[in-house]
């Protein structure tokens, strides 16, 4: 960590931070400047409030070196995290394909979609029985019906499911039908639900927030590994941006980031990323070419049907056409 | 709502839609123009899902003209909606200051703040028991404690309290306490919470997630009054953008824009806005001018020792400072 | 087009906007809504001026069907461009590889690496001889000498040159010398650099400003093409967002959207759109994969002492090792 | 300066890092960490180029302390700016307010605004005869013909003018005519535009880029001081963002933030900020409120007859209240 003084700031100033810093277990480097001081400071500099160092009036800025986050971090496991459900490998090399409607509807159009993407190689079934909707109004899923259709189409299919929990107090009720339990962009700051995550045996897919940068995305990882689930699994989804032709805008250089700053797996969803279907094979190929571990895809047999996301749906007869060009892909 | 189809739509593709979307109850008139044509709908086109029509592949784009709130509408209540607390009004013409520390720390801390505050003009007394961090291994609150603790500053005081809450679980306990309940930027879309508060009988204060739109906060106000609580205060904290050098960016076109679309009153937090302690004097002021319902500010007495945003709390001689240039602004 | 008036506009109102836009030459259908009142305009709507419109007190929006651009729409013209430089295409499939310095140093930088990018299978050699700098302390380029030095690497190893034009007063020189143009992302709206360049007859490649829609970078497309030079080349090279782990943020969805949008080419540029060497051949591939008509990439025998973009530029081992993964996808 | 070195570096990589920095004039402090070592640069770091150093394999970032501009610089000048036209000031607690039309759009059309402008108060007369417009198709200004109407006003008022510039080829014929040059918000990164503008013996107005952060924006006030003008004041009219509501988001942290960091004048341009009419008085008050130098607000008698930016137009009358209003703010 390193503190910025104001320039002109009396010695005696800087010396009682310095002191203050050294009585937190920190070292403290002084290098003088012609106009400002430096602090450089060197020890477990987590433990420092950064806020109260900034409300010193004489601190023009803190500039930190060492990620906030730990558990999450490249540095402290070098060797890339392999999550195993079912024996499906995510991470390490082992590209996941989690497939499926937006929302679980009814049984014939689970278990019709569910054939449908297993037979094209998909190895995970995705679907939603708690649905976060933007309106009051909307459908809001077919809740714990739901978890059981997800349920009996695994037993038909043999697809670990991956469902989205948006609560602590369904939390249970998720856990005890998913493989893999998802929490949604607009949850990846829900710090209760992290926790509870946390101490959930099944494994997370962790959704990137709207605007949330890639080391809050690491930060509310590091919420769940630190209650001890170290099984979690990243998502990119499109990012918020002034661009409006597409619903989000894919942030495609999150996968090599990621890959650079944290060993946990990072996975991509095209759908909710561009929000037109059209897009989706297209920017499937490019996530499997930038090293994703893995895509989750929406699929629905009838797009003008669905209750929710049918603009971004794509027809089981192009998920088997993008399957088929990735595949060619990620065998380079 | 206008469905603009694709140039060259064989003239069956758009009879059909136009049957589908008079079965769902809407007139329907078609509008030929040179390459494209448009379909304007008319009646209660709330009910169409807008993901169904756009899963089509003959449709370029769908046009929303109403807006998917109603009861947070101005359309729907043309006059303001006025909020009383402990006889201290929020809305329609009344400004209504919130001040206090970020954290609850400690009864001493409390007290010396909530006596401050209340002395230059503060009517409700903010101070959060409950926290969201960014970092699991930050201070998280002093949870039911603090809580007690602002009952004891308003017992001393006279001053009603707003805290947040951050879940469900917590719900009741926070509830049982608080005056105004807030729902902090992170949940803003967070629907169970929503919902619960929606059940509430009193006010809540809706902070605008850190990238969301107007309408998506207003759909948020939507959830919570379509369940029953009617009294919701709004309030912008800066979102994010580019720009680094404040902490987020105060947008403080929300004012009048809200003013426009909803009834609803709407203040702001130029604490969390600036995340600078000496931008938010000119900012308060410039939220008074440009029309806001009120203000909530971070007070501290010692901003340098303070567990949470030391760099943005107000020390008390410098809140008496903005109060005084902000009561001048508001007589105007 | 579509008028929205607000409601309770009276019926006069909608008669005196409706005759005006008659006597337009568009044709005018009126649909009557509960609330609102909608005008569907048919005809040539790229004629009316849509702030004269909104800057009626009765009309609540203005909706436009029709893109603004023409030329460069994909209506207009449906078969692809395809762009021939002394034999070397671009577009239609034909993949295009720009790699070079950043900035003309010295004859034997630039030898140098025009010798081994070509050597590895780049078509085009790119290189800057007036040098755009946020800072004017900063290297400003060659120059002249600069393009003199292009010209005696085009010699040696016949790859047409790509180089940037500044400003109108140093057009012509730059355009004597080099084979494709390109106006960078500063000057994306720089119009009357956009006519000069309308009249050029060698190929522009037009980069996305920093926060352009990809509606506006059609736009200035059209500007050129207005003043008929017809051979267009876009150029994604990454967007501001909030994020700043990455120089700026790749929108690799631009490439899909502008296949849809348009018949022009478009490359990436994944250098400046990450500002990292290490993720240049990530997104390289991705870029290839998605669907891009080619790349443009900074190479430098020596980074560390580069003048500009040191951070960002491939040494020519790694821009070979990027040359063979992209081959094979290119393949596919 | 501080470099960061990645964890694990070899010691001769640091020895070599630092012993190049002293090369370079610097004095240098390591600071060993546990993980990362620290290099803490002294002296004139602005000569350093931090591309060179981020191309080393072994840095793993470069944080800069010194701001990159410096004439620009409140630390290098710590008073205020005034600037001087015709005997009105600008800056240093002088408020000026710029009104007219977008566009001359004829002289019985100027003349009218003109006056009453004047009469309400305005001192400085705005009004665009050079006209970057988004389209080829639009309407591109009166040109030379405007320059000189906009001379005639100046005669029959006494309001010294206000007129951008757009290239380097027309500068002489505005800079003849104008008493301050407008640099417009796409041309704010037109280097050789500004080099031109340093260069001229008027007042330039300098408008921040869509997407310029306020560094950069200080960064080009820098070109033009760099070349010996040292009359910029600067303009903020609003940032772009995902919000759609408005235009552009007024950034009015913006005027604190510049104060702090700078000693030129800061107006606010509320027209292009909000985009619509009916909020530019209100952002007007804040404007003053915040502490801005000033505003540039475009007035128009039949807005919906004006050739450009009719939506943002004022009426006479409105402005009139405007000016009221901020009137009594100002004097607080």
């Amino acid at each position: 960590m390193v503190i910025v003084m104001k320039p002109k700031t009396p010695q005696e100033i800087i010396e009682k931070i310095k002191n203050k810093m050294i009585s937190l277990g920190c070292h403290v480097h002084v290098v003088q400047g012609d106009d400002h001081c430096l602090l450089g400071l060197v020890g477990d500099t987590r433990r420092i409030n950064p806020g109260q160092i900034e409300a010193n009036e004489s601190v023009e800025k803190l500039i930190r070196v060492l990620s906030p986050y730990k558990l999450a971090s490249r540095l402290f496991q070098p060797e890339d995290t392999v999550i195993d459900v079912d024996g499906f490998k995510i991470g390490g090399g082992h590209i996941a394909i989690m497939a499926g409607p937006c929302a679980v509807e009814s049984e014939e159009q689970l278990m019709t979609i569910a054939h449908a993407v297993k037979k094209e190689g998909a190895q995970f079934l995705r679907g939603g029985a708690f649905k976060p909707r933007t309106s009051p109004y909307s459908f809001q899923g077919m809740q714990e019906e739901g978890l059981k259709l997800l349920k009996k189409a695994k037993e038909a299919t043999g697809m670990p499911i991956v469902t989205e929990v948006m609560c602590q107090d369904t939390f249970d009720v998720v856990e005890e039908y998913a493989d893999i339990l998802q929490i949604g962009a607009r949850n990846m700051q829900n710090f209760p639900l992290l926790k509870r995550a946390g101490k959930s045996n099944k494994p997370i897919l962790l959704k990137r927030g709207m605007s949330a940068t890639l080391e809050e995305l690491l930060m509310s990882a590091e919420y769940i590994m630190s209650e001890g689930n170290l099984n979690v699994i990243l998502c990119e989804r499109g990012i918020r941006t002034f661009e409006t032709y597409t619903r989000n805008t894919l942030d495609i250089s999150a996968v090599p980031a990621i890959k650079e700053l944290s060993h946990l797996p990072i996975i991509i969803d095209p759908s909710h990323a561009a929000g037109r279907w059209s897009m989706v094979e297209p920017l499937s190929k490019a996530s499997i070419a930038v090293g994703a571990d893995g895509l989750i895809i929406e699929v629905h047999h009838q797009p003008e049907l669905a209750v929710s996301d049918g603009a971004q749906s794509l027809k089981p007869s192009k998920f088997a056409h993008l399957m088929r060009s990735i595949e060619k892909i990620a065998k380079i």
